[in-house]
């Protein structure tokens, strides 16, 4: 195999073969492959797409590319659930011992990465004490004891997928379908994943800008998982305003309690119930989305959700006297408001000027050695649809000794208020 | 300027402005861009094309990035003329002493290259003595007072085409109409060239496969000329089956000879007159092409066509008496021949097959290395259309020590005959 005629194949629209697929990453992996024509190749691929069996080949190829977690000393279908990132998204917080809760494994590993606010892991450690540096065997026992763990990622996941990451980023690349769902899905396979709920967000504050781009990469992604024969269920769900009202770390952990308790934002448990729903589909524990639904929403009454959550905190060593007072959580010396300037209704919210806020203040990364400030955030008092009196308070920016100047001015931005607006549908689409 | 963002605007099919193609070149020249993404960068070319202007302004940032040959020391209208590439083109040993026969200067510098046969400059040190390792004063001063010189490549000319195309060779970048006009012109420019003159070839022999391909490069390099205030025209040429009768180095040198006495073979005689032509029109010669085909046949019919041949060759050390005496020429040790099967008319001769025939026996070279040997080629002895009786001789192999088996097999597999055939036009277009 010559890399310079699988660069020609694909500019001519022709699809690759498995081992072409195969044998191409290994290659690029070891250094065989120069990044010159990885790059043309990527191109290549913007331009003329990708099949679904290319795609899974791609997907497996680098998922074996390092070291690829086994998780079957776990009993039962583990589940992972992915989100292409949004502004406030506390679902993992929620889901994970929600779910676990009705004795689905969540044997979840999770990065730090950049954002607006920091991954779950850093969210988590907005709890004193809570920690995710446990070892795989540690890691193991929990998950079978109480359904749930959370570890930060460890070995040498995925190499290829670094690498061709960081040539995309620098090569106009990064855009193109068939390369996100299998970037996805091969990190999620090489974690040990069963099973995979997606819910690709679309909008503002999104990756995907538009809805047929997100069906598109949602699609992908549930094919690339029935080619390799993992359960792959997806939601598409709207982006354009922040999810829930919380944005920040400590701040979503309150949120993700209240959620617990049945007392959560209406959009953060639709969201919610809607994966959990489909990761018990995905787990074989129901066969139906209402019936998904229904046990979720008895765990919420019961207690049973945020029980769970209790032992998940007190596992990690994390205080999970935090859950009953949820005031000795972090709090930013500073709630500065931002009002509103005439009476109307909030037209909307933009996502992405509302993450840039909140990143701003600290409590998000750009590059990974930026400090995070877990008390600071953004909380919203209106969203999209909701009717305002001028003065009225549309959000608080929180901040301790940080500079709110730029981010008060972002939050202005982010704000429309017109006479009638109403609330965008947040669930867009449901692929199982 | 950021490389990413000229990427990016090229890949959603926007046209870059001639000061961002410049500092590109200029930056890559440098090295100060990597090859991963100027290999991205010319794969969104391949697919998203480039205007006029942009293939004007990278054609002049190419010819500027190293030496440029100035030849404003000789009088007059410097016409260079430019084959996209064929088997068995004799046209410029003809053209440069012809064209210079009327006093127009024929200023040629000339490298060695890769194919079928060797370059121009080993066609021509076919003679005995004849060398092109001259000064540039002396190149001068022979065009000065003869019309015609020709000069091997000196100096760094055009490092941007160089790199750029050893990274399309890699990448699958070589095919790109932009991309390949802009190379020629560049080399043309920094030679010097006044005014040019192409010759686009078309057919199973050429670069380009389809009439639409030619035209387009064409009408390109057409209108990068303009832009670049150069006069230029251009042939569309026939590749089909091999130009004239002679394919090998010294077996050419003798082909031009014949026709600069009128008595080579029609088509190449035709097309040479008409690149003649159209190197009269731009160099402000002749006004039409009827006009400067008269006066290029008096110079044969006169003369002065083969006289100045004879002056060109002495020149440059050659041994002029090879004009008189022919024989005097590198003759291979064995003819040979390719019979016909069957009676019939040649439906086709094809140029790819009979060009690999003979690099094969060692007229051209596969890597710069490579030695030719001046003797050896193919001389056909039928062209398509013309009819033959069974074991008529259809061509001559003419080889040394080489070993023929694979050439004369490629030479039988390059011959077609059916019951009727007609010759195919040889210029299918002219564009001035």
């Amino acid at each position: 195999m010559e890399m310079i005629e699988l660069i020609e194949r694909k500019q001519a629209g022709l699809a690759l073969t498995q081992a072409e697929i195969y044998d191409m990453i290994r290659a690029y992996t070891k250094g065989d492959i120069p990044d010159y024509q990885m790059s043309a190749f990527l191109m290549a691929v913007y331009f003329q797409g990708m099949t679904f069996e290319e795609a899974s080949y791609l997907t497996q190829a680098v998922a074996e590319s390092g070291d690829q977690i086994d998780l079957s000393a776990i009993a039962g279908v583990k589940v992972d659930k992915h989100s292409t990132g949004g502004v406030g998204d506390t679902t993992t917080l929620v889901l994970a011992p929600l779910v676990a809760s009705l004795g689905v494994p969540v044997a979840k590993m999770s990065g730090r990465g950049l954002g607006h606010t920091g991954g779950t892991i850093d969210k988590l450690e907005a709890i004193p004490g809570f920690h995710t540096e446990i070892s795989t065997e540690t890691f193991v026992d929990l998950v079978n004891a109480n359904q749930v763990a959370l570890m930060g990622q460890t070995g040498n996941l995925t190499p290829a997928d670094k690498k061709l990451y960081a040539l995309r980023d620098v090569t106009g690349t990064v855009q193109s379908i068939p390369l996100i769902a299998s970037s996805i899905m091969s990190k999620k396979i090489a974690a040990g994943a069963d099973a995979i709920v997606l819910d690709v967000k679309v909008g503002d504050g999104a990756f995907m800008k538009t809805i047929e781009d997100a069906r598109t990469l949602a699609e992908t992604m549930v094919q690339i998982g029935e080619q390799l024969n993992r359960r792959t269920l997806a939601v598409i769900s709207s982006m354009e305003q922040p999810l829930g009202f919380a944005i920040g770390n400590a701040l979503e952990v309150k949120e993700a309690i209240a959620t617990l308790r049945g007392e959560g934002p209406p959009d953060l448990t639709e969201l919610t119930l809607t994966l959990g729903a489909q990761m018990l589909i995905a787990s074989g524990k129901v066969q139906s989305m209402d019936e998904g639904i229904a046990l979720l929403q008895a765990q919420i009454q019961n207690g049973q959700a945020i029980e769970r959550f209790k032992t998940f905190i007190s596992n990690q060593g994390g205080d999970a006297s935090v859950v009953d007072q949820p005031e000795r959580l972090a709090e930013a010396a500073h709630k500065l408001p931002v009002k509103a300037q005439k009476a109307g209704k909030v037209a909307a919210w933009h996502a992405h000027l509302v993450g840039e806020a909140a990143r701003l203040v600290g409590a998000g990364r750009l590059v990974i050695t930026d400090e995070i400030d877990p008390a600071v955030g953004i909380t919203l008092e209106r969203k999209v649809g909701d009717s305002v009196e001028e003065g009225d308070v549309l959000a608080y920016l929180h901040v301790n000794d940080q500079d709110p100047t730029r981010a008060l001015a972002l939050l202005e931005e982010a704000v429309e208020l017109s006479q009638e607006a109403t609330a965008p549908p947040l669930i867009i689409e449901t692929i199982h």
